[in-house]
């Protein structure tokens, strides 16, 4: 390969990572990280970002809900660009890699790429995407969505918080100002799109493999439920007349996890992370539950019937316990497969630097999942620890990183040629 | 009956308890009410009633821990006190009739009283709990359970609340200070006790009686759940290797349920009110998930032995899931028996204001739970629509209050005499 010679200061890097992680609301010290979309604490992780991405002589521009562009121009700045970037938001007490080690990363790239006197002929594009998580609104990967149009402007500006704010409220209360319809990107923006990421999976640790090349990324489908049933004193009503809305939330959580389990598809996962008992009292019987369902398969057929299977046990666990049970799907979104021509350079880099690697599936779901409907995307995975994230303990290795972020600088040297 | 007759102002009651039930922190208006102990809107709710025992003559003394004695002083002062009185703190979206009927009935009482010319031997004394409800710091009647020595001032400092502040701090932030070891009531400070309540259950509705004589308060226990499992990110791990501790939470939920359901005692109730989840984001593993046990009985060996058996079946469900399941109990409370002086004294006012009633047991428990413990102590209870507490929704006609009030006061005039 004819690239330069990417040297990666890797030290720098693990050192603004940990200056990003320390930008957090969590309670504990890093390596916890707690940094929600739209607060205080995610405008002060953006500044840092922005001064950093300027340091290094990008220019930086802010769409309307705060997807944030760092650009290095290139010889021919009218072609479509070669875009990379990740998430900087992180859910509450979870780690310090899942996201930022492709928004930093693919700042140390061009800063290598950059200093070995590389003079791309594509623009290359740093992309710091708003709210990958789905912690606040519900949904995740809002800013990849209203940039490839998986979202439209009006369905975005109603999502709610728990506050009961809006998306378009809370955004511009955040700064974030200018029309929702400004954001989608104009066709063939990007000529390619890569995203460095942890693999938050087990498979690349296991087999001592440096890089992962992603395939494809998983269908991933969001619910939230609510179970209404009849509250009452916890001394004041017997059994036989309660209508309790936690224990038919319970049963059907644990439908939930029988019917995963069964699943005929192994990669089927589902998972009820959050749920909130209302009115939450030690002394009294639960009259309203709302829990959230996060299920996910590399077969959309497989998950979309077991959603169905649970909806009809669910409907059986209301009548039966006389509540009410509603659901309703935040998103259920098709797999994503990545381009040849980047699963091609991203092999082709590997190669070049003597970094083993294999072909494989993402069933993370990623902001590339929606940047594939507009670009051809591809993913670049690292190994992490025991394939543990968004937990404190989530943790690459530095020479892991460093691995990656070379790949990348290569990978993005050779698509903006 | 040789009493004043007591000419109870009914409507300026109403406004009274209306006006206390605008003092809240509930986002829904009244008859919706939040009012969580040693917040602002408790303190707010405080100044209100102090200012009203004032206007009434009464002499007011605030304990340690912001339990409010406001005293009619007898002919004969040094005489124990004959004592009347309930809580104000309502748990989340609750009710606007729960202890504050008590708490300004007993006003209402002595108000008449004065007015109809009684001039008692003993003194008579309003006495407002600090904290009946167990919202804050999961244990519940904290003011009582001090005037009474059921708990000792350093586990009662002790007690923590979910900001991890303990009870000593916030009672001192609050306002309250003093040496704890000043509360616990001298030996015979009160002649007699008596509480006036909504019943909170739905006998006295559903056989059209104007009044409930009760002779016994249930058992209640109280018991706080620790479920630590293993987290991770929602698409990374496989089911088979997952430790959820939600799922665990919810069947040790729904052990807990049906235990209840097949007790041999009709009365035992068991309810999980609180059930926290960590993290609590739709796209993670729940690490860990705290929940709350409230479970009575009229029989305390039977409600032990059902707290038995929970933790047998948990520790069960614990090994099977791979996950710890801990528990810790915060109170287990004998029941207790009211004074036959003070059902004498109730039957003999209804009776001499032809209202109807009957004997019967509470199984909510109340301040008199503890204050039986150092007094000759009994209950009023007058109906409330459906049963129904502990909801926004909770009713009682001003009718029926009208007439626990009347009772009341020929109650406390006879016990002064």
């Amino acid at each position: 390969m004819s690239q330069p010679d990417p040297r990666i200061n890797i030290d720098r890097l693990i050192a603004e990572l940990q200056c990003l992680a320390a930008i957090s609301d969590c309670p504990e010290p890093p390596p916890a990280v707690t940094r929600v979309v739209f607060t205080e604490t995610d405008l002060r992780a953006r500044d840092y970002l922005t001064g950093l991405y300027e340091q290094a002589g990008l220019a930086v521009r802010v769409d309307a809900i705060g997807n944030t562009f760092a650009r290095w121009e290139g010889a021919e700045p009218a072609l479509p660009a070669v875009g990379s970037g990740s998430h900087t938001d992180a859910i509450p007490h979870s780690g310090m890699y899942d996201g930022t080690v492709g928004v930093l990363g693919v700042l140390e790239a061009i800063r290598a790429l950059k200093s070995a006197g590389a003079q791309p002929r594509r623009s290359i594009e740093v992309l710091m995407f708003t709210s990958e998580e789905p912690t606040r609104f519900g949904m995740g990967c809002t800013g990849s969505r209203l940039l490839s149009g998986a979202i439209t402007p009006d369905e975005l500006a109603q999502l709610r918080d728990s506050d009961d704010q809006d998306y378009d409220q809370v955004r511009q209360a955040a700064g974030f100002n200018g029309p929702l319809d400004s954001v989608e990107l104009p066709s063939e923006y990007y000529h390619a799109f890569v995203e460095l990421h942890i693999e938050q999976g087990p498979v690349l640790e296991a087999e001592r493999l440096d890089i992962g090349v992603v395939t494809a990324i998983a269908a991933p489908a969001a619910l939230q439920f609510t179970v209404t049933g009849q509250g009452g004193h916890a001394g004041g009503v017997l059994m036989p007349a309660r209508h309790d809305a936690l224990t038919a939330a319970a049963e059907v959580t644990l439908a939930i996890e029988r019917l995963a389990q069964q699943s005929r598809s192994p990669d089927l996962v589902a998972t009820v992370g959050q749920l909130d008992v209302h009115p939450g009292a030690v002394n009294s019987i639960p009259s309203r539950v709302r829990f959230s369902l996060d299920i996910r398969d590399i077969n959309n057929d497989n998950r979309d019937a077991v959603v169905r299977e649970i909806g009809v046990q669910a409907q059986a666990i209301a009548e039966r316990r006389g509540v009410a049970i509603g659901s309703r799907v935040l998103n259920a979104d098709p797999p994503a497969i990545a381009a040849d021509s980047i699963i091609d350079a991203v092999e082709a880099a590997a190669d070049a630097l003597r970094l083993s690697h294999r072909r494989m599936i993402s069933r993370a779901y990623h902001d590339s999942l929606f940047i594939a409907r507009v670009a051809p995307t591809g993913m670049i995975f690292i190994p992490c620890r025991g394939g543990v994230s968004h937990r404190p303990d989530e943790f690459s290795t530095p020479d892991q990183i460093k691995a990656g972020v070379q790949t990348l600088a290569l990978t993005l040297a050779e698509l903006a040629k």
